[in-house]
């Protein structure tokens, strides 16, 4: 098994895994209202201007602008009010020389009118006249037809991830359905003769089944789909088996595969029998997690990744959580929720490996501080009782009480 | 209408709501596999200890410490190799003095073993011995039962909002069922006679109504559940009926109520005919979003949006969504998600006013920088060509280029 200790940082597994990884190709129409989170599969262009017609931007009177030039308040200019056009009422007014309309924010103008005077810059004249106090310049206080966007203009690109402004946007529109790429599918396989479902009380030497649930959280927390496949025991075909079902029915597999060396080479041996070009790296330096495997068979991801609970959940983050952004489509950056935190305690560290500790946070003198938990990354509860993670890079001995650090939330 | 210039920061408009807002006391009883994000009702203790039995965290053999001690390089202890003790099965073996027996990660050791050597600390002797290399502790390489949680240990607090991890804590101790709190019911109601679904094709004067939309995906973001009531006109009685359905099917209700100055007057009675206290403010000193009302009617906060998109994002991520928070009973800090960046030109702001400018993010020579978008606040498209807010703060009187900001991505 020489290629375990040929190890890899975790970003230059990602490197090698990269290539082989393309975004999901088939679509699916969806009303625009569901479609937070979802990759957009084409470019949308606007059908139409938007706004429709020129909107008053505030509560005033809609005027032909060179009627007020040279308005002042010691010389304001007299404006008969012919007409009150209501908000979401059409306009069939002309204004003459000298004539106004009422105008209400979002409505529309006076049909040759080309500004509007806010109402704080008028004041009542007589009981169908006002005084303008102030000047106002052509297109003042108006929101022009196709200022927002304009008919034809692109909207959006392929590969736009869905946010709530965006969904206003486009049903602004009248875009009501848009066309977006599949989730990405994850599939979940746990591995151990060890192993029973959470639902059962495990006879002595057996425990419950917990990194299924667990990757399918995380799974679904990253916007993809998780598909349990179950348990398999620690034999070959069975586990082929259910490997097999995994790609079947999905575009990655997960392998919660046990950390005893037999049971890394049979998840190794599955991954190679599943398609090409089959194992990639076997092994990254990093702590905890480095007994982890990155295979692809024939353009599905597949990982091994280790039984224990916080080295699953350290190396999810470092290569599936990213698998699935490039499966998804979707071209923004990952968001990541880091808080700034003074470290409490020394972190002593092996150089040329990342080590990754779970913290909790607290706050005193109104400052963040990290203290790291150094339960055995194969307890759940270490996790449980953390509030996330901090890594100590590669090319450092450790990290020191006082300095400051950015920590991962989970 | 003198409260309308009397405003307040938006701290201190959440600081006059915040006394008004309990936690929702109904509860519910969810499988654990579906709790992500849910809210723990009452403190959960450990039905049992964990792990249940003691087990080996390496591969190699359970020994007694106390066989090894002396052992060396120089001078090994020769152990007899009496079982296999396979993952998941259960031990009937007893060592005798000089005895040990093979151990997986994750195995049970002999029954009165009290250590495991690393396989690594080993070699062959002949085929039913091995060399023991180094010395073990007792308890060396073992996970000690209870070591994870002892029965009757506090798993959890009220409050606490469910992450993937403990979904597998819950699991590892067989809690397959939790209680948790409701999710958080927020109405929504649209107002405004230019208003038509976005499904329909406005006539002149009229535009698609997306603030319901872009509220109720933030609602879904925040963790609640958005109750759409839908459109009213801008009169009244048919508004009070609306806000009565909010408040009848939700716990709190946002109006998005227009920005002339007859709706949000209307908006504000209607409140105050709710329940009490009615009113609390009328207008927040910040741009945009200034034409915005809090109420509380007995219990349930209601918030008066600004009709404009941009408005209505920055008063709901500043007052709805903590609101939301309170409402759902969790605990835990709201996660922010946040990037520094050099902002690339100078905002200018009034001092005394929280000015949010959307900005659009790019990178240049490896560092992140800030471009403000100074489009008009009323422009939906404003929102979906930027990438989050920066704060301009009410003490300074602006923003200059080259300053280092943190942006709040949406």
């Amino acid at each position: 098994m020489p290629e375990f200790f040929n190890v890899r940082s975790p970003s230059q597994a990602f490197d090698d895994l990269r290539p082989h990884i393309f975004a999901i190709s088939e679509r699916e129409t969806i009303p625009t209202t569901s479609a937070l989170g979802r990759v957009i599969a084409d470019q949308i262009r606007s059908p139409e201007d938007l706004p429709s017609f020129p909107k008053s931007s505030m509560d005033g009177f809609s005027v032909r602008a060179r009627d007020t030039f040279g308005a002042s308040e010691t010389l304001p200019a007299m404006m008969e009010v012919v007409a009150d056009i209501p908000t979401g009422a059409e306009s069939d007014v002309e204004l003459s020389v000298g004539e106004a309309a009422v105008a209400y924010t979002g409505g529309m103008l006076a049909g040759n009118a080309d500004a509007v005077v806010m109402i704080e810059r008028t004041q009542p004249a007589d009981d169908t006249s006002i005084e303008i106090l102030r000047p106002v310049a052509p297109g003042e206080n108006v929101v022009n037809e196709g200022e927002d966007v304009r008919a034809g203009d692109l909207l959006f690109s392929p590969s736009h991830a869905i946010r709530p402004q965006d969904i206003g946007g486009l049903l602004a529109l009248g875009i009501t359905e848009i066309e977006v790429l599949r989730r990405p599918r994850v599939a979940i396989v746990s591995t151990g003769d060890e192993l029973v479902p959470p639902d059962v009380s495990p006879p002595p030497g057996k425990i419950r089944d917990i990194n299924t649930y667990t990757v399918a959280a995380r799974v679904a927390q990253c916007g993809a789909e998780p598909v349990v496949i179950g348990l398999a025991p620690d034999e070959y075909e069975p586990q082929l088996q259910a490997a097999r079902r995994g790609i079947q029915s999905a575009d990655a597999l997960v392998f919660s595969a046990g950390s005893s060396l037999s049971t890394r080479d049979m998840t190794a041996d599955v991954f190679n029998q599943l398609g090409n070009p089959g194992v990639l790296l076997h092994g990254i330096s990093i702590k905890p997690g480095k007994p982890t495997i990155v295979a692809v068979a024939d353009g599905k991801p597949l990982f091994g990744l280790p039984g224990n609970p916080v080295s699953a959940l350290v190396v999810f983050d470092l290569l599936v959580a990213p698998t699935i952004r490039l499966l998804s489509g979707a071209s923004s950056p990952p968001t990541t929720n880091t808080v700034e935190a003074i470290l409490t305690a020394d972190i002593p560290s092996e150089s040329g490996r990342e080590d990754y500790v779970p913290v909790t946070l607290s706050k005193s003198d109104g400052q963040a501080r990290a203290t790291p938990v150094f339960g055995k990354s194969n307890l759940i509860y270490t996790l449980v009782n953390s509030h996330g993670l901090i890594q100590v890079p590669a090319d450092s001995g450790g990290l020191y009480a006082g300095e400051r650090v950015s920590v991962n939330l989970y």
